[in-house]
């Protein structure tokens, strides 16, 4: 159990680390402020996940395709990261994914209220991150955005950039 | 597997973080800086300790005296946060442990070599922190440092501060 609650723990370190440096040295927090501190975060979590899907692929055969690679996401990566499997991919077949998780692991330390609603992104942008990461180490180059409307479920979004 | 290297990874981006945005915000690092940085490693250790501890002892029966706990922490509790038991301890008697980790999680990323020894320190304070925290809900209060001669090897003092 304590694997689990190792990682959860020292990701909620980390977000208010982040957001306690730049409330401290700014005095405030606006809306650029936020941006600075999610853009941190997933920037650490690009890096991570680069580093998880290099060694979760060391043995894997190759992909066949795009949603080839989004279903290994969705699977095995996610069951690796988040300890579950995606709830429910859809897609547009034209490079556009929603990955939806009912009850996402880095949010169900939250309560389930709504008051809480708009302290979500917070603790999404890490994981953001981690997905474009891994995505990125597959060699596709994606924007990721999540949002949350019923706690503790989380509904992600992967675009992916044609060249 | 990825489990394990999710708190590693993660680990060494908050390492990494913290010591850069040190740096960033004052052009060069002194002893000073560095002992800051190594204290906001610490704090954060110190409440994913706590937390994690709780989790762990929840369904223990109490321990009967200061050296059980500390057993329990070589043990059980190294077990879940480093992946193996602790492989030697050692005690006074009057308060004072010494952990040895001949083959410590955090460290097995690093080259072995020599030239990374004097990086040590910023890889174990985080650590430090966790074992000072788990103790520190076991209601016992310490000061906890870590030292490496050889890498990976590790050895972690923990001295009880009596009342």
């Amino acid at each position: 159990m304590a694997d689990e609650t190792l990682f959860e723990f020292l990701h909620m370190e980390i977000v208010s680390h982040v957001y306690k440096e730049q409330q401290s040295s700014r005095g405030t927090m606006d809306n650029k402020d936020r941006a600075v501190c999610v853009s941190v975060l997933e920037g650490m979590g690009f890096r991570v996940g680069q580093g998880l899907i290099e060694r979760l692929t060391r043995d894997s055969p190759s992909f066949k395709d795009e949603l080839d690679i989004m279903k290994f996401i969705c699977k095995d990566f996610w069951t690796k990261v988040f300890r579950r499997q995606v709830d429910n991919l859809r897609t547009n077949h034209q490079g556009t994914y929603v990955l939806q998780d009912n009850k996402f692991a880095l949010l169900t330390q939250l309560s389930s209220g709504k008051q809480y609603l708009d302290q979500a992104p917070k603790y999404l942008a890490f994981s953001c991150g981690v997905v474009r990461g891994a995505l990125s180490n597959l060699g596709l180059e994606s924007v990721v955005t999540a949002e949350v409307s019923v706690m503790p479920s989380c509904k992600f979004q992967v675009v992916i950039q044609k060249l």
